[in-house]
């Protein structure tokens, strides 16, 4: 099978793709913790109209990004003013919104599991301040990443009264959206480490389990990034079926990561490149609808020429990894390979319809007389099945 | 304040610490992936007898370790005959029991959710068989670890539908138990890798988000081993305080591991040591009343004298970190230092009894009038609480 | 640019590609840390057979692949007979042997770093014995890999002892080799962990290191393994660039790896693909002439047939990849793009010929007058140099 | 054997200790990716005091820490002015300096290996002016980090050339040091990544390796940092064992780090207790002369009474580990233990004095009479020394 890899403008985006990026993913000015700002800071209002040249769909935010930390009220008003008129004249769409409770020195032990009281009282409001805001833009999702959740040492946090403060917050936000007749739901963002040194719930198995004990479960459920995952060395398609499995894919933040190291945030693409296969393989044949969300940082080394390449390429690089998982699973090879390696039994249940425990005990085919020697020589057939992604992949055939 | 460490009997185990140890640990004959075994395979009855001698509490089993894989069922009685007899002799208890659906190579593609149904159907009866003897032999615990529940390539497991075999395995079991009036209950034992490329439920996290899909979630908790959270970087007593949070930590496998590398099972102590202290704090302060159980293999540089001094490590040190803990939670220094770091506060409702959102958003206080720079200068002294552990831990004061 | 994608035949393998596997790679039989063999063991002579069939070049061994450990002198001259036989039939080669230090539980604390002076005596004569037939089959190289030469606790080994001793096993061996004029060079293998807790020697930074101390530095270079440096999180083909800046690349390993757990040895090509891009394109470019040898184990789950498929797709795979790497090199736009991101600049010595300490001191230019804001404004332009190579891997250009 | 655990005075750091901090350290104002600084900047001279009330035996700098970059000559004057003052009034020390070339976004490539010439040009004369005041103010080692030394992406840089580049400066800069008669050696810091995506030089190995092919190798030694060798998952005992035996330990970075991931720099004895252990053991018993030189930032959470305790902590931590490791040493247990464990017989040559190898071939008793499994039945007596290690450093007898 030979694809047409000389019509280039398939990989071209528009708003149907549903690309967005973070204000403060173009708008990232390069320091880092050994380094100062390599770039200019970036007006939101030109972010907004790149990005939708470009060919996204919309932005996100968080409130600081848009709106100085301890601006005036006045300011403010001025920086939401212009910040529409952008995204009037674009067309551009806000789905999502989120709070920074991370950069001012006053959430440096956390914000909703701050150990002091004010500082998780002072959290709620902010946060609050900026639902009103998000919904105010149209967005339909509110992402909590709780960056500073977390501890360097052992008895600096107990964790599970932390866990009971983490609770009540999104118990409050949950029932605070649900008296305003909001239609927002949250999407808490796991993280492993940094910038603490270890931030709760690291994964998104501990995030859905968390949200389960939730007043309003309903209302909660997961933004994965693909680098935090990978950051503890777990697949990261195979988390995204499990979350889509609980049906709490509400949001996903994707980029690239090299392995278990300080979180790079690289461009999606970049990084573990079969994982993204798998990925976008994954969310487009789950039918996920939601926004796909880049949030990335354009390397420090670049200038804003480099940023917006960055950023054109994360869009790309989904675009092709699409095309390429739609022509893998057409391929007749490939399903004939699926079933080579019975992924239809997998499919099936394990007992038959209507069978029952008794039934299975009964029957001496599935113990007394099954041999398992017989059956253990049995190949799966996996390497044939993925030699031809990889094929696919490479575009190799 | 000194402590009398010259007293060295308060580090002799006795049956009331609950200690328990897998006829696999003891009786691991060292082969490893690039090597044969370094020692004669051990009798389930001397482990039985030297365990006793040593302090334990009970021993627990997979149904291979007691009764060879394939057995004729004479020999089976034969096998189970001497082992109850040697628990009878010595008081040793059995408190939990487990399926090996690992060894045999018909297991290679996994078990309850491999893609051959008659694997499946093979591993639900011999995991009921062998709970029909854990039961017996009076556990009231049943281990499920699915090692080989997992892939090494992309294509070759839908992990939703995968999750699905999995909830039906389990909803049977939970059923069959139910059924039989057992009293016994499931406890899963999460896995990020080895020996699979990636494993389903990797964390404790995945395992407590996956029981409450289960349509008998009371019945089914965790059971979470220090070396595998570690293996995914994670840090284990953070994920032990969710787990507890949840209700759910019906089991737990003791043993030490160093960073992210392959599944070490060092003796418990071994490995992140700090990490051993947070834990055996965070059980007794929490009351954990499960056994102790140590699923760790001694090196197979140790002949058998050592993997009783292996095994006798492992309850000393529990023992050791026990007085430790025990010692700093009663410090006076400690706990004003835990004051300083504001510990009380966390415990405090973030809103006050009775205080409603509306309240929240009155209160001038916390947002309007609040200084978050004020705030902001107030140090956290975590480092000098953390000090003290480590001189308590060391013996330093 | 369009590739002719169609033309399969491309990626067709012959001798001159000079690929190479390990009898032990093809012959694994599957058995790993949790589970038994799942494929019956293979002989020799039929892997010649099937491996030049496929298109290799030759194989290679350890002593115990060909020769069962312990075998009598008739024996072992009938398995070398026969195994001489298949490759006078092939037309294969033996470009490289090795010696199996690891698999004997008399091995289980190292070969030449064993703390008893007895298994380094019988490690030394079992390596001088398998050098011998390792000349006698036209090997060139002969790999060391100290898989057991380490450590699980602390003051088990005094590693600068240990490296005493391995300085003394391979002054030894290079002076057997000189005094029998021996055209062999012998290739350390570094791996960071697995089988040990920590292994000596641990990355090829590490290895080269070591050689330098040696009596025959010359006689000695690496065999860096993919998966072992990933193991450590380092990227492969920065340490193969430094092997090869030391003039020390002598032989490599080829296989995949997913990151920071457990030794996978994958087909190459599976596990971090960008990085096997790159390395091909390094290999390639910087003119390296040893063979490619694949040092994979080909999954448990599969079959002989998947075996099979899987030994084709390592070189498949490296075919692919070079023919993406010359087309990248070979692509102008690329080209702009290196030179936009200065690598010519890099090429050029930081001081002009001839230019002195005290010229750099005296040019204002260099500092007084140098203006490091404005030069910080320079964008590198490397995102846009690395889509281009995306590009190219992906086939979409 | 019972310490005397009351005497707190025994770790009481005095100069004779030889401790050491990088301005850097104390003066970290706790700016990190996600957050603002809080604390604020502190002025060196205070440092110095500080640190010399601690018990401190001197303080080290990069360039910008004592003198903003950019600074004016007569401002730079006045800076050092200020500085010997405080050195003068406390006694305190300064016995190694460095260069920042990672701050200032000129740097954002790189300083000795950036692709731009002129920046390469600029950070051999900032380097340069550096040393000058280095050894003005008595410091004897010169210390090397090229944290900037790297890439994120596989074409923007080549790191044979990079190693051309990197050499060059090291030669360079040594001719300068012989040139101006200066008694000052040069101490490079390796670091496996963070800043940049991948580092060159990125294990003391790949250090180690680079110094032998420097113009003048016996100038140049190492500098390792705790944290960098464990965020690659190393052993740092193992690894500062072999730049011991290279003779290339010039200086050292202690400092504490949780496992894989962001570098942490936490304080001495936090994260792997048992690595400090076996370090300390290890720079004790091999006659480190050196400065035990603390690279670490207090946690962002702490204010500067924090900060100081924080410090404290790391010189208590040496001291109480130091202590612990010389009684581990004069335990005539362990005496026993470590012969049991045959470290008395690694210490002898494998070789008798004289023999040869044609008298190992000889040696029956090497091999044809050697019964390998009767030899591996002799366990290694390792659980039982380790945890006699262990109970000496719980504090446990």
């Amino acid at each position: 099978m030979t694809q047409s890899h000389t019509d280039q403008g398939q990989y071209t985006p528009t708003p149907d793709d549903k690309f967005t990026f973070g204000l403060w993913t173009v708008g990232w000015v390069g320091r880092d913790p050994f380094g100062d700002a390599t770039r200019a800071p970036l007006d939101p209002v030109e972010s907004v109209h790149r990005l939708a040249e470009l060919g996204a769909y919309g932005v996100t935010f968080h409130d600081d990004d848009l709106i100085p930390f301890g601006s005036a009220d006045a300011d403010r008003e001025a920086h939401i003013k212009r910040f529409r008129a952008a995204l009037d004249e674009t067309g551009m769409k806000v789905p999502m919104a989120t709070t920074n409770l991370f950069t001012h020195p006053v959430f440096k032990d956390g914000a909703f599991t701050a150990n002091d009281r004010d500082v998780r009282r002072f959290a709620l409001r902010k946060t609050i301040r900026n639902i009103d805001l998000a919904v105010e833009l149209g967005a339909k999702t509110y992402v909590a990443w709780g960056g500073r959740e977390g501890a360097e040492s052992g008895a600096a946090k107990d964790v599970r009264v932390a866990l009971d403060r983490l609770k009540e917050a999104f118990d409050l936000l949950g029932q605070y959206v649900l008296d305003q007749g909001y239609d927002l739901r949250f999407a808490i963002e796991p993280k492993p480490n940094e910038p603490r040194g270890d931030i709760l719930l690291p994964t998104v198995g501990h995030g859905l389990a968390f949200i389960e004990k939730l007043a309003h479960p309903e209302l909660v459920g997961l933004n994965p990034e693909v680098g935090h995952e990978q950051m503890a060395g777990l697949n990261f398609p195979h988390g995204i079926a499990q979350v889509l499995w609980h049906g709490k894919l509400f949001h996903i933040d994707l980029n690239g990561q090299s392995g278990i190291k300080f979180d790079q945030d690289l461009r999606f693409g970049a990084g573990d490149l079969r994982a993204a296969f798998w990925l976008v393989d994954l969310l487009e044949s789950a039918g996920y609808q939601g926004p796909r969300h880049f949030d990335f940082k354009p390397p420090r080394t670049e200038d804003y020429s480099g940023v917006w390449s960055s950023a054109a390429g994360c869009m790309r690089n989904y675009l092709i990894l699409k095309q390429k998982a739609a022509a893998f699973r057409a391929d007749p090879e490939v399903q004939a390979a699926l079933r080579a390696s019975r992924l239809d039994q997998l499919a099936q249940t394990t007992l038959a319809e209507g069978e029952t425990i008794a039934d299975l005990l009964a029957d001496r085919s599935a113990f007394e007389d099954f041999d398992p020697n017989a059956a253990a020589e049995r190949g799966m057939a996996f390497e044939h099945l993925d030699q031809l992604a990889l094929d696919h992949l490479l575009g190799a055939r």
